[in-house]
């Protein structure tokens, strides 16, 4: 292999691929990142058997191809001995088989590298029949929704992201059990089978980093993975086993109480009642109505108490007092991006509902917490 | 004690004062800062008792004084909290004597405190005859010299800044017993006393986060303890005892190799070596001359190696090889500003001295590694 290419197209190509390396990895040959130079261009992938990224670079954007070939760059330091090479092209060859070298006209690096042949042979299929949906719009699904995956792995399939997809409908649904995110998106067509997959939060925090809002994206999804493409960016997650909860019928359907509030004003004032309880577990806060007030006030023994208020509207004369988290609620808050929103209550020991006026794509429910 | 004040007059004095509060106290009463409000204005003290620090904020920036008083606030929430208020206009007010509501229409916080009977009488004491500075001139100083502290408590001396004041000149010495930092400035007159003190390195890092570069400082130096002064802001802390080592006569006077580099070339190629040596302690680049060429390079048996090269000039015919370690170079190029640097030699187990071609006040001294 002996190639010379542009820096900067190397680089981003590069940062992309490493995001699939895990720290945690400990099998020696999934540190290093596969380069092969073929006919067509430069692929390379990396993966930690869980989640695979390739990425491919055409021959038109490669300076200079000498040979073609594969090998198997360690991904520690080459995003920084790329960057900080001192021009803009870069000589990349192979000597003594297992040697790179890295070169421009005053700086060389010689890596040692590993074999192509010991790296996993990783398929990365697509469907006959993708979903296609616009960058930005999965972006805002997956922002919406991520924050909301468990972080314990008691429950492994809390820790993923439920993807439905029925009718001309996709649905991604999160919950830790205390708390749920559920995004609605209308597709451009109807697809027959229904889908109901989920996919490890993760992963899908580093498919939000890759992608590219500007641009579509293909989605395949097949019984045991899911794979998605845009641009010259191939992305491949492995699925959770196991039937994800039925979480529909946990919101309400009807509220005896809805508050209309500054989405604003509401969050700084939980952001200041949260001040005092940062230290505990819980961060509770407490809530309650009079009349177009909504008091917002949280309590700790040995630093002090804080009271705050805001004007809310109110549908009706029925007043009501609820404590929650307030990281959860911050949490949920940031997902909006309106000047008001709608809480929706029954009484002080069922979910909170957080929606837009316009909108109902976008649910958050939080659980309250009961205080006595 | 009851005023009312401009959220960021308050915080502006609040964040500087709170630099003083170690982390590390387990002293309830010097977790708080101590608001004193008087005839004059509004005092702030905080303290660790090895350093002390007292803002002034003069009546004539205060919107409103109701009642003068003394009381220590919890430092703790005490900045996150005035930030957050909604309103400019805040009022804060002792409430039941030692709790103070800090109050604005809609937000009010109830903070328990403590009684300023228990805060430590600290006294801050002015000498007749304080050495008056430059502020950017000290900051400059202090960049130029403190990253060069031991972190090591075996001596506990080398972890402070010695400082020297003789007729006109002051001089900043640290050194860590492998690298020295030296700089020296010319001051407007003549000192009678001549000065040698060394002040905790720690101490000063928080001075130069709150010396402001546009406004004159007054430094009051005693035997045990050193006052800098600028502005509203009164900064005192302990100084370390005993004698700081002799360090003169570790800087060669003659050179038998006299360097000419381009600092940024020169930087970035030891930046680009010092890549593959991360992960070890010592991380030992070497450089060689071969005529007007400077040879940079590592070595590590895992990963792979690193050449590099820049051009230089050089006073002889003579040629080095030398190691040394790739931080300290790095961190004592960062102290120049100017295009050319002077690399000056003797051998290979001889200092490395490093200086600017017009300007003899700075020195950097990096001891060389042996490598056999």
């Amino acid at each position: 292999m002996k190639f010379k290419i542009d820096k900067n197209i190397l680089l981003e190509s590069l940062v992309n691929v490493v995001r699939a390396i895990s720290p945690k990895n400990i099998i020696p040959i999934l540190n290093g990142i596969k380069f092969e130079l073929d006919d067509e261009g430069l692929y390379l992938t990396a993966s930690d058997s869980d989640l695979t990224i390739k990425s491919f670079i055409p021959n038109e954007n490669i300076i200079e191809v000498e040979q073609q070939g594969t090998i198997i760059i360690q991904s520690k330091y080459i995003i920084d001995i790329i960057r900080k090479m001192p021009s803009e092209e870069i000589n990349i060859e192979v000597i003594d088989g297992l040697k790179i070298r890295i070169y421009t006209n005053d700086s060389q690096y010689n890596l040692n590298c590993l074999d192509s042949e010991d790296y996993p042979h990783i398929i990365l299929e697509e469907s006959k029949n993708p979903i296609i949906i616009n960058g930005e719009i999965l972006k805002t699904m997956i922002r919406q929704t991520i924050f909301a995956v468990s972080q314990q792995e008691s429950r492994p399939l809390l820790t993923g992201l439920n993807l439905k997809i029925y009718n001309n409908v996709m649905e991604a649904v999160t919950t830790d059990s205390y708390r749920l995110a559920r995004k609605t998106i209308m597709l451009d067509k109807n697809y027959e089978e229904e889908i109901n997959v989920t996919i490890p939060g993760k992963n899908i925090n580093e498919l939000d980093k890759i992608l590219d809002e500007t641009l579509d994206v293909e989605i395949h999804i097949f019984s045991n993975k899911i794979l998605f493409k845009q641009n010259n960016i191939v992305f491949q997650s492995s699925l959770l086993n196991g039937k994800y909860p039925n979480t529909a019928n946990l919101i309400p359907n009807e509220f005896e109480i809805i508050i209309n509030a500054n989405l604003n004003d509401y969050y700084a004032s939980i952001d200041r009642a949260a001040l005092l309880t940062q230290s505990k577990d819980k961060n509770i806060v407490r809530m309650e109505t009079k009349g177009n007030d909504l008091n917002i006030s949280s309590f700790s023994s040995e630093i002090g108490k804080v009271e705050d208020r805001i004007n809310i509207e109110k549908n009706t004369e029925k007043e009501i007092a609820i404590s929650f988290s307030s990281k959860y609620m911050m949490d949920a808050l940031k997902t909006f991006n309106e000047e008001e929103l709608l809480i929706l209550l029954n009484n002080d020991s069922s979910p909170i509902i957080l929606k837009s006026i316009k909108d109902e794509s976008l649910i958050q429910l939080i659980l309250p917490i009961k205080t006595y």
